[in-house]
């Protein structure tokens, strides 16, 4: 066979050790050919590929971002490789196309899927909210690298006496915050999922003061929110500098706690350098196993599928699946995760 | 309610984070009392216990090693516990006891709670070879810090044109060496559940060798053995230096495959960096949600249980089904390994 | 003898191990007493103070913070400090203080000194830019913290094809600029010492882009600034949420980049993880290092003077060197890092 | 002009640092041309070269090994490549050769210039043992690698109540011992530079159990022995199973502190992790600048010398002087480290 394979989407630690465990399994355990196009679906669009031997992949098992590279494509030219669904694999000679990509990548493999090319996706996401498996490969890094920062952070914010406010990635929903909140130790964490009252924040640090523990550190998602009404959010207008755009809920809400504690706080945004780099062993172990299972997944006829974990087995589950909705950290994780505070 | 807790076994990455998230969710969430009993089940049987505050917990949570201790307890003074295991709960007072331990102290926790005794076991292995629990805190420590190293020798074997053969740990099972193998793109993986023939090995690295990888990494569960008759495997007696006692598979492997191959071959022994230090954030979530659950267990009265990650969820499952055999490494999990060689 | 020892300033990786090596090196080495005024000179001043012993300092050599906690002295208290600097040694029985902090500290230091106080003090800073001695411990620490990000930072910056600024610490001196700039292999690198002009930047990037290499990462001081002219630098107005206060030259940087160049262009901010946590080996002898021969030098009645790295030995340098001036970077070691950009 | 550079001798953190160094000096500072000669002097007999453009090391900063290669030369041909010193050049075309290598290295650069070849030598050794440098890169990795294991092991040493024996590298010289024990914060540091008496060991590891602390680390040089006559050390001789070969001080003191106390005592070799892999933030640094300032030695003529550090500055210094002797651990430096066990 002819397997296809290309990233798409943000980068996400583990993404070159999903291409080359494809390559290793379809070269070595089943004599297939496997070419990677490059930059997304853009490359399939556009006739951009290249071989993949094992050469190619040697050396790129723990190293961050993808040797294919990633773009975005508009959703009219999506449209247009839907509708030539079946002459672009002819084109290419291809038996299958292996996408590696979130929520958007997986629902343009869905509409290719649909349109009658042979697709087994593999879910990526730093933010693990892809329904349909436990995790995803690059949210584990993520978390290290959160929880690293949020250590760092802890003493400083003792040696000072200060209050920190974090913020990690998380547009729609709280992994990362919780996980890594939990992980370091935060005295509070904000999620998408939980809209917070300030108030709730500045009883807390009053009272660890009080305790005489002269500090705290609060982990917020980018996505969380405060509840109605309970704190005045700014309009967000876009000077030349650009302030508003960068100015997310980690720096209004160092500002709002500083002003009612009158106490320092200080916010920490981490940005990108949670979806970069070196992935972690967990998060290479998952995305070897992933491209493993999406070669056995081609191999099986398990077109419009993707590879999910569940418990410890990965499994195939329909595309439909994992792209009906976001997977939210549900109310029971935030409780565990609070009494520890 | 007052509850004791102690830890026992080998040392954990992840333990200080289990007693931490115990004491507060024991007294913030409930209200309860808690007492840590010193050196494992030893200081249960002789009374040194102390008082557990949210103080004596702070700034534990990313700490090695156990602030209780562990020691081992001699099988004889086991069953005296058991003997006189509702008079040892008068006598301290407890409603509830929460030991942390592996295979043998989970098999003393259901002796203890067949003979009365309430008692909420937590799963604690670097091995992950605990049955009824898809993972256990210390296990990604474990292969993060072997991948670590594979990481580090890969270069160096590569460089000298040598074969490199890393002893990692795992006496029983070989789920250290499977997912550090893999995550560090180990050349060979060797683990106790299929032993293993060094022709093989042999052939591996002369098939590198051949098509220009001058060099190879071999990981190797210290429990790992040769397939009958297919290595002469020494008779192990000890000398006055004890060359014996600390002469592993992976010192004889690396002899063995120099003879064999005419190339300079070195061993590593990881040794106990393996299970000392700073968890992961993956261990320390998981260690954090154990303590959690191993308190609400307690005030649900689910005494003879232990608490087990099942997929995403925290479940209580009976001890029983922990201890009756150990989680080995399955088939296909080694298959999936072994075709990304 | 009976030393009295404190911390002052910002936090700063290594401040623990300088403590326990002065209570180490007094107590074994000596037979002297110890005791750590809490909260730096405020401490000293209000008399708050607790005696250190070797168990008080066990455990604390990795430990990012200060035991003795750190605060800001306001310039009159400092005054009254100095004006009964000789009645407070007699209060506190102590014959001799080592101060541990940066500039400030070392400027009170010396000013206490002249006033008759036995001072020996102890050079501290991220920043690197005390003169008089080649390296300050918590320097090493920042750096390798800038330059775990920006390794992160390029596959991100790759994959996406984007520009990534990331601004560090160092307000008057480019130290952690330079030094993780270079390690990090950023393409370019922004220092207070020498103003950049934009265009500089925006040639260098379409240069790469020019020949395939469709990154890059630009390190930029936070105390870098453009020459004259060649930017439009904003106001720095200051609204309700505080985006002014938040906006540095690395968010400037980012949108000015990308207005010129028509490509995206972020900014990530690193901020106070830099100044926290574990400190590397390196900062570790070096702090301990300090703290013996901060010790020996009040046996050898050294008062008036600090310790100080020069070459491989450590030397006990007079006060007044090292507040005279910034150490600045010099035109060559820019000059070095520029042409392997 | 045309520069040849090379790698030689043992694995060491930084030297792909220092290659892309230098290639990016000189084609960008002067329009030179370089090659590089395959598996350092083997490949400049040989005639095994290749052009290395910007290109050829992209991305290589951060790597660990060496691109080019190293393997080590029998004396004879090296005195043939001496005899031909010239012709070579010639054949190649080169007007400069830059090799980076440790003492053997060095003094076979000093031969081949003394012979008329015009040499620039970059020193290289993990062991830090080179005289006329401060430091050599690949030390500072080589310490962190060590130091991370001895804080793990600190921690698994006190669960247990175990006295824990760390053997690190260095044959000759006691500087990683050194630097790791204060950085690890060892009970106990052993040196090829001072021999030991094991009865010293025991007395320590006794006192400190009397106190409470029932746990003890102690970090060996490879290279370490006991003092005449103060522990039977064994005859080596060699079995099938290579036990002698592999059986170094570590395990032996493990042995003997076991016996002698009567307490578990387990030996840890770090071997090879300490050689490997992903360089520190200094050793970027410190071989960016070796190899930046080696370039400028070559257009300076400034031949039969090697790259120094010398307090922070880059010198140039006579390949004659680094080569005389072995640069030692001074005595005041263990007294430093001693006192604060």
């Amino acid at each position: 066979m002819r397997i296809g394979v290309l990233t798409a989407g943000g980068d996400c630690p583990g993404l070159n050790a999903v291409i080359r465990s494809v390559v290793h399994r379809a070269l070595t355990g089943h004599g297939d050919e496997v070419i990677g196009f490059e930059d997304g679906f853009v490359g399939l669009l556009e006739g951009r590929y290249r071989p993949l031997g094992l050469n190619s992949v040697s050396g790129i098992l723990a190293r961050g971002g993808t040797i294919l590279g990633s773009a975005r494509l508009e959703r009219g030219r999506l449209r247009e490789a839907a509708d030539n669904a079946e002459e672009l694999c002819r084109q290419y000679g291809i038996d299958a196309l292996i996408p590696i990509g979130g929520e958007g990548t997986l629902t343009a493999a869905k509409m290719l899927s649909d349109a009658g090319m042979p697709v087994v996706g593999v879910p990526k996401t730093i933010d693990n909210d892809i329904s349909a498996t436990d995790r995803t490969f690059g949210f584990d890094t993520a978390v290290m690298v959160a929880t690293e920062a949020i250590d760092r952070l802890k003493t400083t914010a003792e040696s000072h006496q200060r209050v920190m406010v974090v913020e990690v990635m998380g547009r729609h929903a709280g992994w990362i915050a919780l996980e890594s909140g939990m992980a370091g130790g935060a005295h509070g964490i904000c999620i998408p999922e939980r809209p917070f009252d300030p108030a709730d924040l500045v009883a807390m640090v009053e009272e660890r003061f009080a305790r005489g523990k002269k500090f705290a550190v609060i982990c917020v998602a980018e996505g969380a929110h405060p509840a109605e009404g309970t704190m005045d959010y700014g309009v967000g207008e876009v000077d030349k500098f650009g302030h508003e755009r960068f100015t997310g809920i980690g720096t209004r809400l160092a500002v709002e706690l500083e002003e009612r504690l009158g106490k320092e706080a200080r916010p920490v945004i981490l940005g990108h350098v949670q979806r970069g780099g070196v992935p972690t062993a967990y998060d290479r172990v998952l995305a070897n196993r992933f491209g493993w299972h999406a070669v056995e997944g081609v191999h099986k006829g398990a077109f419009g599928h993707m590879t999910a974990l569940r418990g410890t087995q990965i499994e195939m589950v329909p595309l439909a699946d994992a792209v009906v909705e976001l997977k939210r950290v549900p109310d029971e994780r935030m409780d565990e995760a609070e009494s520890v505070f």
